[in-house]
C-alpha cells in the first residue's frame, strides 16, 4: 500500500487537488496524506521545521512530496533524497535539508524528463515534475532509476546552534497555531536556569498548565526542541511576531 | 477496513500529520477521515457541537479521536467511550459529553501505559497517548482491554434547556463559516411564533431563500437544532459575534 | 476502487465530514479526495474555475461532488452530468457549466427521491440529496438510473471571450493564495505585445523568476489561461482585489 505525503505552501485552494489527480492517475492504489498546505508562501524554513516533526513519523517506505518552490521554473534542480527508509522529493533549495543530514543519505537530481507530465507548466512543477516522479518512487522505482547522483545539494536554511563553554544560542524558527514559538535548540542541550528570549527570562515547565496565564515560559516541545510558549495565550503575539529572535540558555553539563 | 476520524483544535499546521503518522504506523490499513481541525483553540464546547453533527454519521465501528485538550499534561484523565456502536477517544473534560449521554454508554480511563508511545510528550498526548490507543481500538481491542471503567466522567459543557410551561430557553453555541448560529434548542421543541434572540424577534423559515437579505431568521438546522441565520449574510456579525446569547421560543404544545 | 472528489464552499468546519459520513456509510470502499472547501461562500464562478483545473485531472470514472449552492432548498434542480468519462453531481446553477460544454455531455435532473437521505434537511442538500446519489453513481449506477434527462440546464457563469480582428478581451475571475489572478483568456489566443489590465501594461514571462519584484506581469497559467501575477507578491493586492477586471491582449495571428 504505497503511501505519499504532501507538504506545500499552496494553501486551501485547488492546486493540491491537481497534484492528487496526477498521483492517483499514475498510481490508483496510492494512499495520500496531507501533512500541511499552510506553509507560509515561499517559506522554505517553515517547511523544514514541518518535516522535522513529520518526516520520520510515517511508516518506512513513505514518499514525502514537498513543494515549497519560490524558484519554480528557474534553474534550481528538482531532487530526491533517500534517508532512513524514507524518500523525499522536492526542489533543491534547502527544503530537504534535514533528510540530507541523515547518515547515509543519498540524493539525485531528477533528470529523466520522460517521467514528467507533458507539457510542463513553468509555474507548476509540483504537478508536472515532482508528482509524477513521486508516484514512480512510491510504485517502487529506485533512486538511481529516476535521476543522477549529485554531491552539492543546497543545505538546510536553519542556522546551526552557537555553543560556548557555558551557553547555547539558537533562534525562533516558526510559530504554530497556538502562538508557540519553535526553535532550533535541542531541549537536551539546556541545563538548569532561565532561557532568555529578546531580553526576557523564561522559566522551564513540563506542561502549559504549570504556568500562570501571562507568563512567558519554555518547555521541551513535542519534537524535542525548546519551545517558547504561554499558557492558553500566544507567545508569538507577546513577542511582536516572534520569529528570528535569539534564544539563549545555559549549556547542560556533559554527563 | 478500520475507520478513524479526527477532530482537533490543531488548525492547519502539521501536528495532525504527526498523529496520522502514528496511526498509520500502528495500523497501516486504517482509513483516516478529518472531521475538522478548526475548532477554536481550547474550545471544548465547539468540539461538542461538531460531534453532535458527526459522531453518529459514520459507519458503525468508527473510532472518533477527539483532541481538544487545554489541560494536556495535567491530571485530567484520558478516556474512551463506547456508545451506539461507535468509540470515542479523548480527554476527560466534557468533550465526549454527547457520547456519555447515550443509553448504555460505557466509559474507561485509559491507564494501560504500555500502549502509549514512548517518550510521552507532556504537551502532545494526542500523538503519544490518544492516537496509539485509538489505533488499538480500531484494530479490534475491546474497551476493557485499553482501560478501567470509571463512573465519574466530566459531563458535557453544553447547558441544559430551560423549559417552562410556555417557553423554551437555550443559547447560541457556535457559529459556522456562513455566520449561522447553532443553538442547543431542539427544533421540535418550538411551537408557532417568533424566536427571540438578544431582544430581537426572528421568523421561522424552511430555507434561507425564503427570507429577505437583511432579516434575522430562525430555522431547523441540519442537525435538528434551531439555527439563527440570515440569507447570504452573517447572523453572527449582525449580533456582534453572537455566541452565548439567550435564545427564547414558544414551547410546542405536547401532541 | 470508486473515487469521489469534493468541492464546496463549506470552509474548514464539520459539514464536509457529515457528507463523508454519508458517502462512507453508503459505500465503505469509496476513496474520497478533497478538491477544496475554500470556495468563497456562494461563489459559483469560483467553483467553476476550480473545476477547470481539476475536473479532468483525475482518473476516468471519478465522481465529482460539487456543492456551492446558494439556492439550497429552493426550486433549483439537483443534477448530474456525465462528460469525458467523469461524472459531476451538484446544483443546477451553472457550477457544472464546464462539464456541460464538453462534447457529448449528458445531463439528468436528480428526481429519484427514494435515493435521498431521509429526512431531507432544507438547508443541507449536499448531505441529504447530492451525497447519496454521488455514492450510487460511484457504486456503478448509470446516469439514467438516478434521474431524468433535461435539455435546459443553467449555463456557466463565466463570460465568453470578446474577440475582434486584432484583440482578445476577457476578465479576471479569481485570485489564488499567492494573489495571482486567473482569467478566462486562453494563453494560446494571445500574440506578441503587452496584455492590459486596468489600464496597465503587463509583460509576458515564462516564470515568475524572470520578473522584477514590483512588476505586474502575465504568463500562461498552469491551467492554460492567462494569469496576471507578480514575483513573490500579490497582483490581487496591487490591483485593489483584482476580480472582474477587464483583460485585453493582442490577438494571435492565425497560423
Amino acid at each position: 500500500m504505497p503511501l505519499i505525503t504532501l507538504t506545500t505552501d499552496f494553501g486551501d485552494g485547488s492546486y493540491v487537488a491537481q497534484i492528487k489527480g496526477v498521483l492517483l492517475s499514475a498510481l490508483p492504489e496510492a494512499r495520500i496524506v496531507d501533512v500541511t498546505h499552510a506553509v507560509p508562501p515561499y517559506s522554505v524554513r517553515h517547511a523544514e521545521v514541518v518535516l522535522r516533526g513529520t518526516g520520520f513519523a510515517f511508516p518506512v517506505g513513505t514518499v514525502h512530496l514537498v513543494v515549497v518552490d519560490p524558484g519554480v521554473g528557474s534553474a534550481r534542480r528538482p531532487i530526491a533524497v533517500r534517508a532512513r527508509g524514507m524518500t523525499f522529493v522536492g526542489p533543491d533549495n534547502g527544503v530537504l535539508g534535514l533528510a540530507l543530514k541523515q547518515p547515509e543519505a543519498r540524493v539525485v537530481a531528477l533528470d529523466r524528463s520522460d517521467l514528467f507530465r507533458e507539457p510542463i507548466s513553468p509555474t507548476f512543477h509540483g504537478r508536472d515534475v515532482f508528482a509524477p516522479v513521486a508516484a514512480e518512487l512510491a510504485a517502487g522505482l529506485e533512486l538511481d532509476q529516476v535521476g543522477t547522483p549529485i554531491s552539492d545539494p543546497v543545505a538546510s536554511t536553519i542556522p546551526d546552534l552557537r555553543v560556548t563553554s557555558t551557553e547555547v544560542g539558537g533562534e525562533t524558527l516558526v510559530s504554530d497555531r497556538f502562538g508557540n514559538l519553535l526553535t532550533n535548540v535541542p531541549a537536551g542541550s539546556i541545563g538548569a536556569g532561565p532561557v532568555w528570549i529578546a531580553g526576557r527570562a523564561t522559566r522551564r515547565v513540563q506542561t502549559y498548565a504549570e504556568a500562570s496565564c501571562d507568563e512567558l515560559l519554555n518547555l521541551a516541545g513535542s519534537d524535542g526542541y525548546i519551545e517558547i510558549a504561554m499558557r492558553e495565550a500566544s507567545a508569538a503575539d507577546a513577542l511582536g511576531g516572534g520569529l528570528g529572535l535569539e534564544v539563549l540558555g545555559p549549556r547542560r553539563a556533559t554527563v
